[in-house]
């Protein structure tokens, strides 16, 4: 059995490889599609043999488990939101394959995009060794591709700085532009925020001050903010929601926040004052025409 | 020989955790620059019992070497500004002690804090495992230490933010309140930057934004920006000057950014259009009365 789920872990490396290599071509093609869900059922091959831990969850209203194997632990998976793998591929290929958006609950369309992000996540925690950065990619691969689908067009990742002395280009997260006229996006695509978060609003700012205010519509995405105690099983969130409302403030206005799996104190941002719209990821794809309006 | 480096091992550690404790109390104290000369010894009775290894410097008209313990490698020093202990000892008593900054050339004032800051990060290198925290941490007291110093008021961590409907306080990095009608100085320390620099450009925005332009002058410092291959025991500094220009132009603006061993491709900030000034820290010491002019 061993041996079996050796040879998983290879195949699930080796077409991760191949993602990362064909990402860069043609992030938006159905060829990516498909190659996202070969390696969720890969790994799905990997996680149906390995062990489920219930995990203790502090976060009021949410169940956690991760899954074991050899000593380690994955990180936290959210009970409701992990779904069937039946019903994964068929929502996902409707959505993503068949271009569905409208038939399809935005829960169930989040629930599978969940499902996929966080099993190849839990699979690396489980063979590698604090590996942060593999996951990272993944999901920025995974959801620049989703977006890019959804537009139809292909992101790039640096923008122009004018300079009055010479040329120079700016490394950005993902941007997509809709054309001439036409509104940019700008889309930074985190697993999980923390401290970090403020460089999102920093790099809207210099779009912002680039290229004028409103040019660019920043949308940024993540996977959740649980963190799980190595001692004793226990599962928080960690939220800053009063420095957000500060960044947004005084940094600059980022459109939307989605969440795969949305925190409760950053759900209650759409009720303050000034409100961030904060809502779950499978909402995008039902009222992605609407953000430009 | 090992048994007495485990004891001066274990005194490192216990002074450090002292500092620690001390620092939040009054960190402008005669108290704390002792503690700081005390754990420097300890560091050097540490450092003369270890192997020195010569470093394959990619960085023109600068040396670097490493100390070796038990296979392991400390970070890359500065074979020119890591001084003898007598020079150190007396450059730092007479500067932070009997407060004489003029009677000292601040390029050796630089040296005796470029080799009490680095000795200890190097060690800490040698005796854990990854750990990047403490490192940045001592930095942040050390240097903290000399701003408080050096302007005879203690820093805090939090400045207020208005809020129309409660009372917030966000935390920050140091920040010295020279008192009514004066000078508030915002004062980020790191060992080293990298792509997280634009953090600092990014609190300065808020603090211009919460309390009006100006009103914080933005004083960046850090120890150095090597990076030493592990494999063929290159160094080299990894700088990103054009993004600086670009955070300068529309985030913020940085009054001083101060380096113990400065990159050459960030000096030459000094002399491009816009300008950022950048000095080495040892500068600080005479100019400071300038800086709020």
């Amino acid at each position: 059995m061993t041996e079996k789920l050796n040879m998983t872990t290879e195949n699930i490396l080796a077409i991760y490889e191949k993602l990362k290599d064909l990402s860069h071509n043609d992030l938006k093609s159905d060829e990516i599609t498909f190659l996202l869900l070969d390696l969720y059922k890969e790994c799905m091959t990997f996680i149906n043999r390995s062990k489920i831990k219930a995990l203790n969850s502090f976060i009021p209203n949410k169940e956690y488990f991760c899954f074991e194997w050899q000593n380690k632990k994955s990180r936290a998976i959210n009970k409701e939101l992990f779904i069937k793998e039946v019903e994964v591929i068929k929502t996902f290929k409707e959505s993503f394959i068949n271009m569905n958006y409208k038939n399809n609950d935005p829960q169930l369309i989040n629930n599978a995009i969940y499902s996929i992000a966080i099993s190849f996540c839990a699979i690396i925690d489980l063979i590698k060794n604090g590996d942060q950065k593999t996951p990272g990619t993944y999901f920025e691969y995974l959801i620049g591709h989703l977006y890019a689908k959804r537009m139809n067009i292909n992101p790039r990742k640096r923008v122009e700085v004018l300079n009055l002395d010479k040329k120079a280009t700016l490394p950005t997260d993902y941007i997509i532009d809709l054309g001439g006229n036409k509104a940019k996006f700008h889309l930074p695509i985190k697993t999980s925020t923390r401290e970090r978060v403020i460089q999102v609003w920093a790099h809207q700012r210099v779009l912002d001050g680039v290229y004028g205010a409103g040019r660019f519509i920043g949308i940024l995405t993540c996977l959740s903010e649980t963190k799980t105690s190595a001692k004793n099983n226990q599962v928080v969130d960690i939220c800053l929601p009063d420095q957000w409302l500060i960044y947004q403030l005084f940094i600059a206005q980022m459109k939307r926040i989605y969440y795969l799996d949305i925190p409760q104190k950053y759900k209650e941002l759409n009720n303050s004052s000034p409100k961030i719209i904060v809502k779950q990821f499978g909402e995008f794809f039902s009222e992605a025409d609407l953000l430009t309006v």
